[in-house]
């Protein structure tokens, strides 16, 4: 039985794990009809890599301009989307774009508090809340049963930072307070999500891409964004009603909250 | 062996759980020396009860005038606390004042979850950061070794609706998602505090007061004021270093994250 083909919109796709994402889901055993993938600054330099596999990939890949921190360009951002995939809706969206910062509390300022969460939680908010719709529409045309990500899912790139339960492992080695306050208010955002969305069918998750070498894991981090991309997308493939709403780590094991 | 008096702070303590903290403590045993009881609007009509208080115990008892969303506010109120405590330092300080929104998450605006955040985790951080002077000085005034509440301490009131663990099973009924995002975001705070400053000595505590009859619980809460506070003061009382970072409710079992 081939699988039906599947829309996908990716944030924060010009360059680390988000470009992975697009490169590998392109790639991949032709099930992405069209990703729509996001960044703020499409002609910038940031973007070249993005568009020089949108060149490669025209039929599949659509550049989208988006700031996930302003909501006038999430809202636009839709508009683009719904008149490319119209009443089939969008299949599958990944709350990727996301800031850190390593302040401790005690550098941590209010301002500092207030941008990583702007980010890293009221723009995967607003991103879920304005592609509701196209969401919607995804999960009542499809004609499978249960829940998917070929379906009607959102997917949460969080970190194990974000988790309670390693935070006095970890704390020592990595303090970044305003990033593990954010990304545990994410995990809570999307597990909410999962509750009230559930009769819609809509499966969300969380995901923790391991320790990656990006711009933001530095270069000591413990695996390439090949090898957590492939795990994550993996992990995606799994997913049904039965997870929505847990946490797991590219590898599919689960994170503690 | 006679308990050494202490000084505490409690910010929200001219209504609901903060203003029965007020009253158990001054009836308590005796060990409170200074209690400084926090509000907004201290000549309001919402701060009658705690006057009437303040005037029947004024050795004890000094009204603090303090927004936590406000830094300046906090500032000044850290001034009026260390000219009176001194050298002797703040033993004890609870962040009590939190604001509730009941929204879904397809109602939350983004002014509310910014509302809230701001009230309930960046409140707290600002004065944890600006009172850890006079918590250090607590600390090291101190002749008792370990940690404790009688030496120096930070009791975050948090929510049982900000556990991770408990969302399956009370989303349907309450879902308040800006309320249960900014409590978990606080669970992590109070636990990366209690992390960085452990070699300081100061121990970070999280408490659920129970689902409690005051404004913010409503009528349908499950117990009063009373019983919440009594069983938070037992609580409190029973903290060393082993549970600093921890999470109890008000009869002393542990909530899930
Ligand atoms: N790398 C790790 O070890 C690691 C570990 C755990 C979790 N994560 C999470 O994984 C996700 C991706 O991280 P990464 O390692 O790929 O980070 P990265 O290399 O720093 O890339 C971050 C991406 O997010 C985008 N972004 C940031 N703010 C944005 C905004 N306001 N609007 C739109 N896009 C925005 C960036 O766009 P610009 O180019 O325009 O800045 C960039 O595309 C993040 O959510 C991160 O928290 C990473
Ligand atoms: N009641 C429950 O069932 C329950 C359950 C779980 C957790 N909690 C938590 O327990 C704590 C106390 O709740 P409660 O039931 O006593 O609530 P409440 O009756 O609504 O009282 C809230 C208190 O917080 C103060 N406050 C709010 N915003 C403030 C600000 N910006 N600056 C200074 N003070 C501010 C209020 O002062 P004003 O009078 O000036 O508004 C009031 O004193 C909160 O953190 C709440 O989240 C309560």
């Amino acid at each position: 039985m081939a699988a039906e083909a599947v829309s996908v919109l990716i944030t924060g796709a010009n360059r680390g794990l988000g470009l992975e994402m697009v490169r590998q889901m392109v790639k991949g055993p032709g099930t992405v009809a069209k990703l729509f993938a996001c960044c703020r600054d499409p002609d910038g330099p940031k973007a070249k890599d993005l568009q020089t596999l949108a060149v490669k990939y025209p039929n599949i890949i659509r550049i989208v301009r988006m700031d996930v921190s302003d909501l006038n360009s999430i809202k636009a951002g839709v508009q683009h989307v719904a008149s490319v995939v119209e009443k089939k809706g969008l299949n599958l969206l990944i709350n990727n774009a996301g800031i850190l910062s390593k302040s401790t509390l005690c550098d941590c300022t209010p301002e500092d508090m207030q941008n990583v969460f702007n980010t890293n939680v009221i723009g995967p908010m607003n991103i879920i809340k304005e592609f509701l719709p196209l969401l919607h529409s995804a999960a009542k045309a499809s004609k499978m049963s249960g829940m998917s990500c070929k379906k009607a899912a959102v997917v949460n790139i969080s970190s194990g930072l974000g988790s309670m339960g390693l935070v006095k492992d970890t704390y020592g080695v990595f303090p970044a307070v305003s990033y593990r306050v954010s990304k545990a208010g994410l995990n809570m955002l999307a597990l909410c999500a999962a509750a009230e969305l559930k009769s819609n069918e809509i499966l969300f998750s969380l995901l923790h891409p391991g320790w990656v070498r990006t711009d933001m894991g530095g270069e000591e981090g413990e695996i390439d964004a090949s090898e957590s991309v492939a795990g994550m997308l993996s992990v995606m493939a799994t997913l049904t009603e039965k997870q929505s709403g847990d946490f797991f780590d590219y590898k599919g094991e689960v994170v503690p909250w």
